[in-house]
């Protein structure tokens, strides 16, 4: 499939890949970071709701698949260097964090340390199960 | 000079670098994105203004020391992987980006197409002189 024209002006690092924030829609707290490649930028704006590149997992990462956490995207921005995207999104089930916080941004630096400053709102077990 | 424990907590990339987002603390908007070696971050800490690394002109850059739209650092956060810097900031001038807008997401997609959705704030020339 031909890539669209929209998706071809993003600009594309070495890797085929663009970093892109995530924040709640409503609140303005920015809630995760993550990575897109073309595929998954395109999935993004097609079916309304966040994919991202997992570069660990190195595939395609629908976010929320497993907790049910998805991300519902109400404005999808791009930055005047057309290297970053901005996400603005509603967080289902308001967690956005693996750790079961709302967002990934919990630790704070103060006193020369990172103190970690947000409450765990549902505990990760719940969140994905028992393994 | 030895880098301090908590720089060192961050997870840096296989080039020295961890990605910034720049937030305004008060209204919540993502400001702009860009990248901090060890130093930079040291010298946001220390000096309470951001510092960020220019990957282009491969050097420190004191935001806003030509346009004197410096960035008051109002908090320094990290992400749950310790590998992304958040920073809550007050942005003298009310213009972070170089093309005269509160921000550098000014883009939106619509209709298949990047509109540009935000005013400029200041004329370019304004901020940096004519050259």
């Amino acid at each position: 499939m031909e890539s669209a024209r929209w998706i071809e002006q993003v600009k594309w690092d070495d890797a085929g890949l663009v970093p892109v924030i995530a924040q709640d829609a409503i609140s303005g707290h920015v809630l995760m970071f993550a990575w897109m490649n073309r595929e998954a930028l395109a999935k993004t704006a097609a079916c309304g709701e966040a994919v991202y590149w997992s570069r660990s997992r190195k595939k395609l990462w629908h976010k929320g698949e497993e907790s049910g956490h998805l991300q519902k995207v109400k404005e999808l921005r791009l930055d005047c260097d057309n290297d970053v995207v901005l996400l603005k999104i509603e967080q289902l089930g308001g967690v956005a964090c693996h750790t079961g916080r709302e967002s990934c941004f919990f630790k704070q630096l103060k006193h020369n340390e990172w103190q970690f400053v947000e409450p765990v709102l549902k505990k990760p077990e719940e969140m994905y199960g028992k393994k």
